[in-house]
């Protein structure tokens, strides 16, 4: 297979992979029955805007509603209104539309449908504190935590007894309504708990979890924190509350059905997909010698497959900055260090692309590489090295040429890896 | 599967993986035909003394010779010396039986035969500097090209160009005799170069392939070291060099062997083994945090295969102590972390071990875990994320009384893992 041949598959792959996380896409064959009575439509998160606009598309009937999504990730819709604010540090806007959202989907009758439109990123933008707390008294409590090594799961149990929408108390305040949560993820494993805090599911933690973890951890509460905390009021919803029997929450993309699509398309190109993982994490360049190590014993013993071959993987790596940090996101610099871990070898290709579009805070969701991308570089002067010392993938991939510049995608499963290996 | 099932599961797949490798069961195949004139034994490395022993066991005839190894790793031998010298920065002793080594075999016949017996740590016990130079000299050298960031291969041709002994000049000083290399792999990728930097293996690098590697990095040379690279004599021998006809490089024992012997005993006790890869680099927590994913994967979506599985891989991992180090080495490093990733999900069990006996500076060769790690460390007081920010993962599975100590197996193909998944 020549070079450009293997590139134009790993753009085929990476296509696969966002078109089936696209609103547009995903999305009508999910969506409920036409209610008795009205329709309204709630959200937040980075693709929300494009997932109302999906629905209004496809909708059959009126529409009433407001979702709200990041800076920047508005699109225009006819009858949803949009609200855009902060991300991830969540800021008045986005407490404004969650109280909004709450009396949109007050007194509802059990012959209306709330259509719930989440995705990644609505855990800071539907941020609304529990009666009684200021944004600063939640932040001081949830900074706190960052520091101290607590669990997500402990997090999570903290968070949702700190907020007036979270931890299922959104599908609450829409009792006695039909509920339809439609839930693109972007976590590792899919946890609907996870997912926006999960507004819409059950939460099995209490107010006396939430305690005990301050307690492990030491952490000094704001007195406002300490008196609800003493107060106990309205604990989230838990498993078995009847309240949930009318909630349904579907996941309707997700990391592991952008791999499935490409590997779909890895079969009808004649090679081998393997699914190595929907949620890899850990350290960029770490997280590549694995891939490169896979890559190299596909090719000296046809284990764990036989090449023609392409390995996938999803999932959020992490970037951490030893020096002066360059330009670059995690694909990028997952990819540098690929290319030098496979040191030209020859027969392997791969992409690594954020399925939002934007890897980190440049303009590109990834690059690709290939076995000259180092020869390639050594002839234009391109340290490869030196660029992976200064976190400067970006530039790197830039000279050679080798971004790829898809756009915002306006939907997130997360990061997508393909590693084509040919026979 | 009981807890206790899959612990010895875990502990035969290691068993079996170190068992392969051991001198005593891989050196009787791999021997030459007694020749008509003299046989001579030398060699180096960790295994060296060892593997001598094995060889005096099932010889057939006269025997004689010298073998270099580490401190504490000889043993008893009959008729080939062992002496024991500094790993893994050389000293006077190695350098010495280094000397002695090249006058062993200097005088040969073609009806004489040398038996090199060699093992990873080898390159820094057979230490010779070339001819005008001192140790010193090659040690400002080669730690100037570790600062600058030269690749293995780069630091190799350098390395070979400074040495007496190495790439190939070993082989040189046999010659006419005939020469089997056995030789135990401990380098990912296997590459006969590398280990104990070929010294009976063809190097197409040259003196000026070397000085094109202090250019590139600007190292500045020790006058010595200048005047060498001026006079060039005794280039290192190249391909097709006629003096290697008579020369022959086995590999008896590598990482791969001992994983395709671990994966008999999975598919005996009825599981399916993957072997991930033989050469798995990387920060040890991360290449963990891999490894969890795929174990999730496989319990979720039966991908890249089906429970009950057992996922092996091999290769050298690092660990980079960030905070003040404690107690543990990078396979106990590695555990500490998967168990932390994985959260006490069922199901899933691990072993991590060198092949050599010895997890980093330890009495262990490293470690097990199960579902109930992280549980019963909580009940004990153990808080598994505080030893790993300590590096201490020693410590913890000592106080779990989880450590696997087999003690020094005198042999080395690198790191073992193995994550056994119950179905």
């Amino acid at each position: 297979m020549s070079s450009n041949a293997a590139k134009d598959l790993l753009h085929a792959l990476f296509d696969a992979a966002t078109a089936a996380a696209l609103p547009d896409k995903c999305i009508a064959q999910h969506l409920p029955a036409k209610p008795k009575g009205r329709t309204i439509v709630v959200g937040a998160g980075k693709a929300a805007a494009a997932m109302a606009r999906a629905v209004e598309q496809h909708w059959d009937g009126e529409l009433e509603g407001l979702v709200v999504t990041r800076y920047g990730h508005g699109v225009p819709t006819e009858r949803i209104e949009v609200v855009e604010a902060s991300h991830p540090v969540p800021d008045q806007a986005g407490m404004d539309a969650s109280k909004r959202i709450l009396e949109t989907v007050s007194g509802l009758s059990e012959d209306d449908l709330v259509l719930c439109l989440i995705s990644g990123g609505g855990s800071a933008l539907l941020s609304l504190p529990a009666d009684g707390l200021s944004l600063d008294d939640k932040q001081q409590v949830t900074n706190a935590l960052l520091r101290s090594g607590a669990t997500i799961t402990e997090m999570n149990c903290v968070r949702k007894h700190l907020s007036a929408i979270k931890g299922g108390r959104l599908a609450i305040a829409c009792h006695p309504a039909q509920v339809v949560s439609l839930v693109i993820s972007d976590v590792p494993g899919d946890d609907l708990s996870s997912i926006a805090s999960g507004a819409t599911v059950v939460d099995p933690s209490t107010y006396d979890d939430a305690r005990a973890v301050f307690d492990k951890y030491d952490i000094e509460l704001p007195p406002a924190v300490a008196a609800l905390f003493t107060a106990k009021p309205d604990e989230t919803p838990k498993p078995g509350d009847a309240r949930f029997d009318n909630v349904e929450n579907i996941l309707i993309a997700t990391p592991q059905m952008s791999l499935e699509a490409a590997a779909e398309v890895a079969r009808n190109a004649g090679y081998t997909p393997m699914i190595l993982s929907d949620r890899i994490e850990g350290e960029s360049r770490d997280v590549a010698a694995v891939h490169a190590a896979i890559a190299r014993q596909v090719l000296s013993y046809n284990q764990p497959l036989k090449a023609p071959a392409v390995i996938l993987s999803g999932g959020e790596t992490t970037v951490t900055i030893r020096n002066k940090g360059g330009r670059g996101g995690r694909n990028s610099e997952f990819l540098l260090a690929l290319a030098i871990c496979l040191d030209g070898l020859d027969k392997v290709h791969a992409i690594a692309c954020d399925t939002d579009g934007i890897d980190g805070s440049e303009d590109n969701a990834g690059a690709v590489i290939g076995p000259d991308t180092l020869k390639r570089a050594e002839a234009q002067g391109l340290n490869a090295k030196a660029y992976q010392a200064g976190h400067d993938a970006y530039s790197f991939f830039e000279g050679l040429g080798d971004l790829v510049i898809s756009g915002p995608t306006l939907t997130n499963v997360n990061d997508f890896r393909a590693i084509v290996i040919e026979d």
